[in-house]
């Protein structure tokens, strides 16, 4: 593997200094990018561009090409777990992702099992190696997956959902087989995600994006104990450093403490939550990723430099801060007012690293 | 005016001591009742439903003909304020709520109005005073409408939004244009609140629904401060009794101490944050409102008293508990199951009213 040039990113994860603050977009990757869409076009479906390696690849550096941000990030999707599990992932006409058999009854959990990385999700890995390759060394690489709430909410559900119907009517009736689903769903998660730090993954990012649809008490039972359980059973170091892990549950703001409990590195931090405020709350014990709300990049450039200073003032001096949105890029952004971001967050944080 | 035979409602929202917890539902008035969708069809559409006073009455009192609640509330909807403002409401089949001229520019928003309550919102008003005569004294009846910045998302918009990608646009760049669109919508709600009171509702209801899609900063200066002019320009008596005030934003369970100084006597409470945590950060300040995770109507009747047991302990003993659901009601959810839930609050309330 080629050395790698621009550890700023790790660094700031885990609370090492840093020359200035790192930044990254979630879903950098994507349909705001004209040069996605022509990928896109070429590989046919999402899942198409999501099972080739090369395409895969193609778009996961395509922004790094635009902007200097200071990580890359796998492109794929967090259903790719499910998918593997035998629930048969398919995508209906402007339906959104949806599932053949969905998880309603005792039969349906007992037939899951944990998935082998390198067989039924061997796309996924060699499209970490691709990337890998193919960055040499510019920037580390983040691995990801959906965390087993989220992943279960798509299983149970059949696919999206409003009001979560069907999972939380397990949850309440029979919390034991919702358990089941969410155990088998960690040990799936912890292999697939420690199969990418094998493949090359530099750090690892845990997505609940539907934690925040949970009560304080169910969310510490069905989301975070699982989360937990994942950060617990990660490869923490690997090429001779250590691979951080980020846990970011959207709309978690009320939770802060409890996450940094688990033994991760760093929070990611929806815009709700003010960053300063955060970072009391959660003292050294992580560092925080975020938290621009993301339609400030359908402001102009001007504005979007003013707010970019004002997450950087609310966080402060000193490292432990990785600039990012806070929640995926909308795909209407221009990526002109992408780039005022990028280049805002480097040029105004230099002062907070002195 | 009969006098009323159950102050329970009222009583509790001003933490006066009470027999046991009073109980409503967000909804309750709605699509999971068959009545409810038999006089719909009746009326024609949903609007066609909130303009004919007559039926709004009807459909207003048919939750309360089945179930032992604590307080009726006025069958309408909160964009009534913004379509007598003169922006055109219209439904589009399967599309939600539209309208025609989208508040996006200084002339568009220089041409909007206070409407006079009496005059284009009469409908409303007649339905609150029908209601009110039909109601003879059985429970208070809820004004309500939505705040100033839920209103002036779909304003801005033109509807329902994802992204609220207009609003938050001239938010961030034009912050003068939209604080004067708060200003006039404040002043419309003012003024619409204050004649149903007139007409006879005995507390109003504020619903922030789109409040959290804020940031703390932006929540605070676009819509908080807002619905804090409101409660300062309410009229706080009528017919001999206090008319509480109950301030309500979705998601907002990070900022209830900001909530609970703007002088409202109650907050409403979604199921995210724990009630009794809710109870000691706003201190005697205020009543609460909530908090039952409206998905629980799903689980089995034994599971609802569970759930409903709960949030009863969680908020503890003595006054200042309204109980409610953390939304409104989902459609699909069975009445009798709706019936357990308001079983259960009075029944297992009784001890810690003690």
């Amino acid at each position: 593997m080629s050395e790698l040039k621009n550890d700023r990113f790790l660094r700031a994860l885990l609370r090492q200094p840093v020359d200035m603050t790192p930044v990254w977009m979630m879903r950098q990757a994507g349909r705001y990018l004209p040069e996605y869409r022509a990928t896109r076009e070429k590989a046919g479906s999402f899942m198409d561009l999501c099972m080739n390696p090369e395409l895969a690849c193609e778009v996961t550096l395509q922004p790094l090409e635009r902007f200097p941000l200071d990580a890359a990030i796998l492109f794929s999707d967090i259903l790719t777990v499910p998918d593997a599990m035998g629930l048969g992932l398919y995508f209906e006409e402007g339906e959104g992702p949806r599932f053949k058999r969905p998880l309603r009854d005792e039969a349906g959990v007992a037939a899951i099992g944990v998935p082998d990385p390198e067989q039924e999700l061997r796309y996924v890995m060699d499209a970490v190696r691709t990337i890998r390759r193919e960055l040499d060394g510019r920037v580390p690489l983040i691995g990801f997956s959906g965390s087993p709430w989220t992943l279960a909410t798509y299983m149970v559900e059949g696919g999206s959902s409003k009001d979560f119907r069907h999972i939380k009517a397990m949850m309440y009736d029979r919390p034991d087989l919702l358990h089941k689903v969410l155990e088998v769903t960690s040990q799936a998660v912890i292999q697939y995600l420690n199969a990418q730090i094998a493949a090359g993954a530099q750090a690892v990012m845990v997505f609940d994006t539907w934690g925040g649809a949970l009560s304080p008490r169910t969310y510490k039972a069905f989301s975070l104990a699982y989360m937990e359980r994942i950060v617990q059973g990660l490869t923490r170091e690997a090429e001779g450093r250590a691979v951080p892990v980020i846990l970011f549950t959207k709309n978690g703001g009320q939770w802060l403490e409890d996450m940094a409990a688990t033994g991760c590195d760093a929070l990611g931090l929806d815009w709700t939550s003010d960053i300063g405020d955060a970072r009391k709350r959660v003292g050294d014990k992580v560092a925080l990723q975020g938290n621009l709300d993301p339609c400030v990049l359908y402001a102009s450039k001007d504005t979007i430099r003013r707010e970019v200073g004002l997450v950087l003032e609310g966080y402060g001096k000193g490292t432990g801060h990785v600039f990012n949105l806070g929640h995926g890029i909308h795909p209407q952004v221009d990526p002109e007012h992408a780039a005022a971001m990028v280049e805002a967050v480097h040029e105004l944080s230099k002062p907070y690293h002195r």
